[in-house]
């Protein structure tokens, strides 16, 4: 084979048993378990907007399929298939063979299999659908958050968008804030972010209502009170930090990065106080670090306070590519 | 709302009662029905390799829905969602709503809910993945097709590509071959292609084998036989063309424009001889007319006869992207 059959048949064709019919027919057969809804979400990402040209491949392939795999986490939804649209300028197979590998290896770790796609000629563009599976009605929606609930973060925050500012530190008279070894942590937390999938699937039934940071802390958060139509007070100081962040908290930079900088793939959730110990169990369970930083309110909008009570300007609420 | 929300909300966010969650979260959740299997599929269209900057919206939109309905009509599918991901160089916010027309009307006609997507920046690239049902066991695959089958062809070949030739003819020194009317209809066909979902609804039970024919028809019907490990002979003189080519049937580039052109969305597929009236009989009732072009045969290959019972060459097979 060549061409475009000969590449996918190459680089993306791997056993698929958990689908019905996968890679080579017009479309992927697939069985839904009874008593499940299909979760399904889509990315696109675009070199220029979303990557830098160089990026590592192997990472890149990481990555992609990592920032969808983080919605249906979002959801509490059990990864199970993907499809993969890949626009590339031309067939370099040394890349196409690493980028193959990330998205591969991380596919099997989260049991998530390729059942379809479409490569073409055009400027390096890869969009991945990502389909999933979550016990009916049990999803972690944006929309049930209730006043009187805990709003929680996993992981740090931050860190990604300080690595970010510091690869493109030549434009920012702060951005050379990490030493190596802290720039180190923080660039893998860029390049391959951990979706939370395992802590998503431990929180049904307690969470009442859950996303994933990808805009930015305050943005995010600030898509499930507009959508459950309630209030939110969080304490700046409690938001967790790497340690490679810990000494930075209030450089103006990092303080953006924390709650604007977005790239995170960590999980903000709302669950009651009822459920506190339950949460942090299911956490441990997960392997996942969760922290409780603020509550949910009747009213509107999101105020960050700072230790002393002083509410924290919340100057740019997160990214937006049509800002 | 404003940016990419606002985007999204203005344009693409109409009501989708099939879903149990459509747009706003960061995913969809969906209900599969019970003794159903989903069929999954996806197209990446680039500006420039698949279309040209300058294509008339409406029509865009409309074409990017329509080729991956022909893939669920290729599956005996009934198409029920569908996510959208699209990059855009700028928000032009005429151009948006004229996709936006174009994709809601077909997408409506055909019973189908836009569910999911993302907006980003970026050359212009649409990538659509379609979500169908089929009755676990029924659908049309690639690799049933059986010697003694009869090849059926719907609707008519080669009109996209000459009308492609045409509008790219001052490269082509036989591309003037059609007048203004012809040309027209010819370009319809390029432009709004008519997905053949019903047809391959009503051939559930009837066909062995089916694919959509968007490479070319050698091509296309070369995977059939691939994948089902057959031969076929087909008599290209019972080839359907309209009436825009029926009198150019041996012109060179016509005959290439049948065989290899591509972009018909037609189906070819396989169907026992003992089914010949039951398969007109679904054709009629689906209102596409269908034509009973060979055979299949057992061995290898593809041959292709004239009136003479020479075999035609056939120098190029079909569309590869990275050919």
């Amino acid at each position: 084979m060549s061409g475009e059959f000969g590449l996918i048949a190459r680089h993306f064709v791997w056993p698929a048993p958990g689908a019905d019919l996968g890679v080579g027919d017009d479309a992927a057969l697939l069985s839904v378990g009874a008593g499940m809804q299909l979760v399904v979400s889509t990315d696109l990402l675009v070199s220029g907007t979303h990557f830098l040209a160089d990026t590592d491949a192997q990472r890149l392939g990481r990555k992609a399929l990592a920032v969808n795999l983080s919605d249906m986490a979002a959801m509490g939804a059990r990864p199970r298939w993907a499809t993969l649209a890949l626009a590339l300028p031309a067939v370099d197979e040394t890349w196409l063979s690493a980028f193959a590998l990330g998205l591969r290896t991380l596919a099997q770790a989260q049991s998530t299999e390729l059942v379809g796609g479409d490569t073409t000629r055009g400027p390096l563009t890869i969009g991945i659908t990502i389909l999933g599976e979550v016990p009916r009605g049990q999803a972690l929606r944006r929309d049930r958050a209730q006043p009187g609930d805990d709003v929680w973060v996993s992981g740090t925050l931050g860190d990604a968008a300080v690595a970010l500012a510091q690869l493109n530190g030549a434009h920012l008279p702060d951005a050379q804030l990490l030493d190596a070894a802290a720039f180190d942590q923080c660039r893998q937390r860029l390049e391959a972010p951990e979706p939370r999938v395992a802590l998503g699937v431990a929180l049904l039934g307690l969470a009442n209502a859950a996303i994933d940071i990808s805009d930015g802390f305050a943005a995010d958060l600030g898509h499930i009170l507009e959508r459950s139509g309630v209030a939110a007070r969080v304490a700046y100081d409690r938001l967790p930090l790497s340690p490679a962040l810990a000494g930075l908290r209030f450089e103006p930079s990092v303080v953006q990065a924390i709650i604007a900088g977005g790239d995170d793939y960590e999980l903000c959730f709302t669950a009651p106080r009822s459920a506190r110990a339950q949460v942090e169990a299911a956490a441990l369970a997960a392997g996942t670090p969760v922290t409780r930083c603020g509550e949910i309110l009747a009213g509107v909008g999101l105020q960050l306070l700072d230790a002393d009570g002083h509410t924290l300007p919340l100057a740019r609420s997160g990214f937006d590519h049509f800002g």
